[in-house]
């Protein structure tokens, strides 16, 4: 058990196997017992039952160091932390039930062990919350000069009738979300001017580092019979055009009902309008239903005392060929916005 | 479908998304039909229902440029073929069905759209002969100094009684593998001294690039009765002893027994030895069974047309706390052989 210490030896010196040893220490003294799992870490692979009638949901995502997240900017615990809300919230978005997750982790060799098993305390400190149990936790060695890399896999259950997809929203439907927006983006911006004393910034930063899955959000959605969801990670206005593409309507978005934090607009007074538009990975759920499924899923939020989801908007019949996301500002005028997704490599073109 | 043809246009200008709508064009055009998939790529997951019965295997592997393959080494169809099959290895190794992969690909965006479509060409070629979906093709940004980075996660089934696992290895069993030992070490010890014209050398140069997983095998051996297996990824000194202490066993290896092709031999006199024993990545399956299982695996082999395996050995009871390898050579000499896993950050260190 001294491995699971961690004090700071370099991963070269510990090597590939020390390592998932100690890891496989910290997953089995989580003792989370997740339903259906047959054989975790420690074999080629890793065995799982849904239980009878579910079907199995499965997600995967990559982070990658400067890209993903900054060492600087955040500790392991939090990178961790994070690795598997992004990937969570992939399940939440179909109303699933997370159960286990498998982790691929991409080091150089000059982190420290603690570094390692402050990653996977973060991951499982957030596994337990959902009862997920990771079930894998590989290890491999990456150039000198390359970045932390970590690639999650999870898997989860849903009853098939319950399934929320990005193709079944309908013209009539009101849309909404299922938290503020915004604010991780703020997180990040506040990182970049080095502005971490702002008012509001705790919880802007947090948005960032620590994003929470709607998971008990999702699985409420698709009990009140929402059919159409996904998570927000590329922006409102990255996000809604795939909804509305693949569902095959047009959107019509009400400024004056949109959940903005007031730290945005305090602290942003030139371009809050962006953040909340166009900044990515809040996380939060955005969804689709008619007007008595929309009013059941907010009593059922309330029930259990959940913040309930706010209707943004409405959508509409398409009137051409492609869907047109229109906004509605406080003034009555209407606007016609460009779809805004979040490029990773236009982006990257532009910073070059 | 322009996308699909695939020009010579940088990553960076085809743009995330334009990327991968040419993926999920060549993924709908290789029409693998998969048993029991629901819900395929484009939404937040995928969605997969297991045959009654059967039990989910989950596997996940990342693997990272100039590390676990070279591009001047390989084209891209054969990095994308390799990168699923050494996922799918870990399924044959647990005598299961693949199912379905998803890929998460790493790129800096100086890549051409031409190399991540052969790249995706190839995988899919490997997954239409075992029926695997590719079910999610991801696409994240990595810094510009990067090397491309590959994780991909592969499902499959099996029936619970059918399980192989490195733990069921028992004192009295019979040793054995599916294939030649060595031959994918031989194949990068050629490209990394420039020897690609030594006799023997495709065959060689193809278990590097191609390695093929013994899916086939992996089911005829379960459906034989073997409960003992694993992948051969670290060579055979480096997984044997994991096998032995799963199972606590110890292990005689025959010398003479051993697969060794004759190409090692001739080009390798010096050091075939070392190919054979501690070479990595052949990915053949290496297992334990009664006398009696391991024949009905022959026969079975046999009447399917497989190469039967090899045995090379026998399981014993442990004499001390650890078990010990021991090899018969030819001389009937017999020695404790040292544990050599392939451990990648201590390779990183004596490198450095």
């Amino acid at each position: 058990m001294t491995h699971v210490a961690g004090g700071a030896r370099l991963v070269t010196d510990v090597g590939e196997f020390g390592l998932l040893d100690g890891v496989t220490n910290l997953i089995e003294s989580s003792r989370v017992r997740s339903s259906g799992l047959a054989l975790g870490a420690g074999d080629d692979a890793a065995l799982w039952r849904p239980r009878p009638g579910r079907l199995a949901v499965i997600s995967t995502d990559m982070l990658v160091e400067s890209i993903h997240f900054r060492h600087p900017w955040s500790d392991a615990a939090s990178i961790g932390h994070r690795a598997l809300a992004v990937n969570l919230s992939d399940l939440a978005a179909m109303g699933a039930r997370p159960r286990l997750a498998l982790f691929a982790l991409g080091l150089r060799g000059d982190e420290t062990d603690r570094w390692v098993y402050d990653f996977y305390r973060g991951a499982l400190a957030l596994a337990q919350t959902w009862q997920t149990r990771i079930a894998g936790g590989d290890i491999v060695r990456i150039p000198p000069d390359a970045g932390t890399t970590i690639a999650v896999t999870v898997l989860g259950e849903v009853q098939p009738q319950r399934v929320m997809r990005r193709d079944a929203a309908r013209a009539g439907d009101i849309l909404a979300v299922t938290g503020p927006l915004g604010l991780a983006a703020a997180g990040v911006r506040a990182l970049q001017s080095e502005q971490t004393q702002l008012d509001g910034a705790p919880v802007m930063l947090a948005a960032h580092k620590r994003p929470r899955p709607r998971i008990l959000h999702g699985l409420l959605l698709a009990r009140a019979g929402v059919r159409a969801a996904m998570d927000l990670s590329d922006g409102l206005l990255g996000d809604l055009p795939k909804l509305c593409a693949a569902s095959h309507v047009s959107a019509q978005l009400e400024f004056d009902q949109l959940p903005i934090p007031n730290a945005l607009r305090w602290n942003f007074r030139q371009d809050y309008k962006d953040l909340v538009l166009r900044g990515g990975e809040d996380f939060e759920l955005l969804f689709s239903a008619p007007p008595d499924v929309f009013l059941r899923a907010v009593q059922l939020c309330l029930r259990c005392n959940l913040p309930p989801p706010t209707a943004i908007g409405t959508l509409t019949e398409l009137s051409g060929d492609e869907p047109a996301i229109t906004m509605r500002w406080t003034d009555q005028r209407r606007e016609v916005l460009e779809p805004g997704a979040f490029d990773h490599f236009a982006q990257a073109s532009a910073a070059g």
